[in-house]
């Protein structure tokens, strides 16, 4: 299970070497910071349990110079390098035989807060959550809201360039990273940690790190954008009997409230069955099950929304309950409440926070994150849901995701569960996601569990120019190999 | 001057593998689409006539195809390919001695419109403003605006990462990219025309082609993200005593008006002075030049804000007015008026569009423009103004910009116009830049005007990365060469 190739190390037994090389880590960063055996144990379960690891080794950096060192260590050895946050994603990117993880536990320092220009420079093992407490006094967040934020680290965070509710607003990862602190395979670091909002200084390093999930440096620091702390929300269950009539109310609520609009999440039917046929079912409040329940919230930090009427409404509940209104009123919507205080909100999102729950004693499913184009979504989905059903009519489908992103979450418990009919039921809905000129991966990331899908539809030059890049940043590919790049098809077709 | 090399054509005289490379050329994209000589000499001219080209020819092909022909064709040759949008960059990014010019004047197509997912599929020829006149009747815009927009193109835009006054609410034109289609060296087509807002399978190349101007490839098409058209405006002029108030009152209008705030545009007194003693000098409001006066403006389409009262003014303008005046009891605006009517806000933006002007006379100038985190800006200006005074005392100096972005926009006249004590003008700026933690380049780019900069100031750790992505994607260096990357140093200091 020993991955350590001998060709730098000379003629020494693999055992030899790899006594050497956890003696120098110790060195490195302290004995007590390199783990082996049964120490290892938490750090090779990923969240799931999906993909578990047998690491040579975890160690745990205290500071970018160590981080540095080990990789200089670990290139020389040509030893597999795993870079490790919270272990919270969802396709095997951490998953692997014999290879040294590289926690990031220990780098936790919140580097700088400039309050005025609304940048915090961080330890890219600082956890998601806790980048919003260190800001919130200077009434700042970062608005990057996923399930795992309270596990998952800035460096993971961006290394998988991940999504969430917000990102109708505020965009992905990537759009909320002015700069990044990177250790290249060969222990150089790359000191791009710049609080600059225009810098046009050359090619753009951080964008290829960024989603990169550690396949071409593994990211120590980054200068993260900040926004305003919402003082007030507005938060409604709308429910439509189209996709389409969903972007209907999409369009007007933008337009009516701009960047107020923080989250526009789906439930179709197929999902609100599943839900309210579950052990724990929540409360519903419309009296029928809806084509697509959506779940619309505003946010504002301006001192004018939060102030309420004596009816105990804000302004914010009052234009988003008149801009619902005109929207019942055209037909759009069918159905609509709003929150009127915390408790009632916190109600609406458990309704699609539960979504992980549901799998509850069906896995293995067919689990998968695909996006497409808005116009097309409203055909996409039930097209999609024929196009399973066709090859397993007994199969349990549904879906829930961020309409205003096009992006669905789709779950699938087969009858079958062999990998085959897992496999080509995957396929289906790959293919089907490509007809509709979408992303196999929306934001979960390839890691190896996307790796197939990667082979079968990303286009052969792209590939061509990612593997070209791999080998430029680390060409003893040292760097969480196996990961986001499939192998070369036999006879490598794309071969120049 | 003419730059083909001859390793690969063998044997034949320069003249005749000239007349090769053209005929084959017109066989590509008809006769008349290859320009040589006097017929090139519209194009061999840039804006503002700084960077004198003598191109072998320009070619104006009509489809991707023909640009993929036409590169290959190059490219088999060794001839640079200097790609041509408006022409309208500062930089010198498309001069070319004996290159092939790409112009993508006949690119023109909008591919498709989705008023739903608001996105725009365009020929990468297409001029900004054109977009924006084709989506106007969906009530969307794309919000990218900077003084050349009614020339430049949306390739050049793209290949430059373009920014200008609305960067503060929707961020550079990287920002407002989902796809691409680009050109390679050797022909190959990179498709990448996707309108996903959420695509997490693989390396993001899309961003290493945005600010390459032109260096890895030609950007034939691409996919823009549209907001929706403003229906209302409520602009002001603001007077403050320091920056640090300008950036308090920021603060404060960002949290009250969010995303609404699109512009933020500061005029230091250095400029004010210049500006009011031109002979064109516009009505200035304030009884005094303040130490800094800022062009604020809000923009919404919610239908609410632009109802107005029977005092005439909308709800926009009310809410700014209500700010602004909060700053002043607070003290942190010394001054502020208010447009209210489009005559007047066009008076006001008057001030800050007359800077191009401003030079009228001058030239040769020293212009840079750069950027600092927003929290050294007060500093950093006064700071910068007595570096250059200190070596050059009757050189006219000023500055103005884009505060909310912390860039600024530099002009020094020196006395002594040799190119020897200009150089030594722009690295004082370049060196104080550096030391307030900030980019020699915000927006314009590199082009051949920064290498210097590049050579001087960027991480050697970066500029091998670079020179590596580089070697990969353009192995020939046929693309517009001795742009952005500065030649290696004699001894080639940062070999490995």
């Amino acid at each position: 299970m020993i991955a350590i190739s001998d060709h730098k190390t000379g003629t020494r037994a693999p055992g030899a070497q790899q006594d050497d090389l956890l003696q120098k880590l110790g060195a490195i960063c302290g004995k007590s910071n390199v783990l082996t055996g049964r120490q290892t144990s938490s750090y090779a379960r990923d969240w799931r349990g999906q993909y578990p690891s047998h690491p040579l080794a975890v160690v745990r950096p205290g500071s970018t110079q160590e981080v540095s060192s080990i990789l200089r260590l670990a290139n020389e050895h040509g030893c597999p390098v795993v870079p490790l946050g919270g272990n919270t994603g969802l396709v095997g990117g951490t998953q692997t035989e014999g290879g040294l993880m590289v926690s990031l536990e220990r780098m936790k320092r919140i580097r700088a807060i400039d309050p005025a220009g609304r940048t915090a420079s961080v330890d890219a093992g600082v956890i998601v959550e806790e980048v919003n407490r260190a800001v919130e006094r200077f009434g700042l967040r970062f608005p990057l809201a996923f399930g795992a934020d309270g596990s998952a680290m800035i460096g993971g965070a961006l290394s998988t360039n991940a999504g969430g509710a917000n990102v109708l607003a505020f965009g992905m990862a990537r759009a909320l990273c002015l700069g990044l602190e990177v250790v290249l395979p060969d222990g150089r670091i790359l000191d791009d940690m710049v609080a600059l909002r225009k810098n046009n200084t050359g090619y753009d390093l951080k964008h290829l790190f960024i989603g990169a999930e550690g396949t071409l440096g593994l990211i120590t620091g980054a200068v993260l954008t900040l926004t305003d702390l919402p003082t007030t929300y507005a938060t409604a269950l709308i429910g439509v009997n189209a996709l389409d009539d969903g972007l209907k109310a999409l369009g007007r609520l933008r337009r009516a409230c701009g960047s107020q609009l923080e989250a526009f999440e789906v439930m179709p039917e197929s999902y609100l069955k599943r839900l309210l046929g579950s052990q724990e079912a929540p409360n519903f409040p419309f009296p029928e099950v809806p084509v697509a329940a959506i779940l619309v919230e505003l946010a504002s930090s301006s001192p004018v929304d939060c102030t309420p009427n004596d009816k105990g409404e804000t302004p914010l509940i009052e234009r988003l309950a008149t801009e619902l209104g005109d929207c019942i009123g055209t037909g759009v919507v069918t159905d609509a409440v709003i929150a009127h205080n915390a408790q009632q909100r916190a109600a609406l999102w458990r309704l699609r926070d539960t979504a992980p729950e549901l799998t509850k004693g069906l896995t293995p499913v067919v689990a998968a994150d695909v996006s497409v184009p808005l116009d097309l979504i409203g055909e996409f989905e039930p097209s999609l849901q024929q196009s399973v059903r066709s090859m397993d009519p007994d199969a349990l489908f549904w879906t829930v995701g961020h309409l205003g992103d096009g992006n669905l979450h789709i779950v699938v418990c087969t009858g079958d569960k062999s990998p085959e009919h897992m496999a080509r039921v995957r396929n289906v809905i790959d293919e089907t996601t490509m007809r509709f000129q979408g992303a196999f991966s929306a934001e979960h990331g390839v890691g190896i569990q996307k790796l197939e899908s990667m082979s079968a539809f990303k286009s052969p030059v792209a590939l061509d120019l990612m593997r070209g890049i791999k080998a430029v940043f680390d060409p003893n590919g040292i760097m969480n190999p196996g990961k986001v790049l499939p192998d070369r098809l036999p006879g490598a077709m794309h071969e120049k």
